[in-house]
């Protein structure tokens, strides 16, 4: 009797992570792996581009928020009308594709043509964890010093694109945006890297075009 | 024959920093286990910590640097004449016991009296291992915002204090170091909460005499 080797077996998480996408697909929604340090100003960036697509009657972001505890940025994102679910990791410190998978008949995928799933306030661990998405993107903040792309290359790496948040305060630190922004480049020569401010509205179209180019080109690659 | 049943089974983790604990116990050292986000300014307020020490003629700190990748944390202390090893953990979001245990052969000991372990830079994973420290710090950086210890509990509820840093960046943000320190003791009522600024030095005079105060305290407890 031969005896069958098997290798490459796809790792639990990665199966899941398919299907999600599965589920993604057949609703036509682009879905966006969104990460990056605690208080780099993931929901804060989100709530502007909301802002902006409104005004120009443009793409409808939907979210799933990934926390460990409260559901303090799920309410901030309610309270604006954006369709929204909050997960609880409960102590741990990435989403996983089954935590996605739960979720998934509780989404309002009639209301959405992006979701952008915001991960754990982790710029390590989560770019680890596929979760059925189209494509990742990082949020980093200037005050966050100007080293963190090669000392936690790995998100970066994974990303196709990478908000600089906080430019407002650039005055007040020691980061120079062109190191930065070479040293991202040197580690993921294809990112785009995106100044904004969070807080003064700065940028923040850059990023709305950038995510309606983005989901232009993958809709013409379905077809 | 008699079945033996075995419960609460040490973990490998647990049992190895105990090793850790040991060797430190053995050298007089104090250890401190130093957590923190991404750029919260863990290395820089160690930096001006090491300076107030040397105008005090006080404690001689030594330091082992966690970073996934890179050296200049290490390249940063030992610039300023600190005995520093560097633990590179390539890929794993936290350092423990195992990797704390290899680099004891490397500390200069007798130029130490205390050992601050600097942690990866992660808000979530390493306060989950135990790495033979006699006690964890937190580093919060007031740009991170004022709602990350609600979300983040867990490496607050395990420290002895926290310094809540970058304090010259207060008024661009939109952050209460009332509502900080209220949230902090609200999960852990013995927090010390230590304001300080790492740019302009204020404060840190403060974590200085903290650290002192524990060190004698801890040596009067072990006489």
């Amino acid at each position: 009797m031969e005896v069958k080797v098997y290798s490459d077996i796809m790792k639990a998480n990665d199966v899941l992570a398919q299907q999600n996408r599965s589920f993604f697909d057949k609703h036509g929604l682009y879905v966006l792996n969104m990460l990056g340090s605690p208080g780099s100003g993931k929901t804060t960036v989100l709530e502007r581009a909301v802002e902006v697509c409104r005004e120009r009657s443009g793409l409808r972001i939907g979210v799933i928020e990934g926390d460990i505890e409260t559901s303090r940025d799920a309410e901030r994102l309610d309270r604006m009308g954006v369709p929204v679910v909050q997960i609880n990791t409960r102590g741990a410190c990435h989403l996983d594709a089954a935590m996605i998978g739960r979720v998934l008949d509780d989404l309002a995928t009639d209301q959405m043509d992006v979701l952008v799933v915001e991960n754990v306030g982790n710029l390590v661990c989560p770019a680890g964890f596929e979760l059925g998405e189209n494509g990742k993107m990082t949020v980093l903040s200037v005050t966050e010093g100007e080293d963190k792309p090669v000392k936690y290359p790995e998100a970066f790496r994974k990303s196709c694109a990478t908000i600089v948040n906080k430019t407002d305060l650039l005055e007040h630190t020691n980061v120079s945006l062109d190191v930065l922004e070479r040293d991202l480049l040197a580690i993921n020569p294809s990112l785009r890297v995106i100044p904004v401010s969070g807080r003064t509205g700065d940028g923040i179209a850059d990023w709305v075009d950038w995510l309606e180019q983005t989901v232009r080109d993958w809709r013409t690659s379905r077809k």
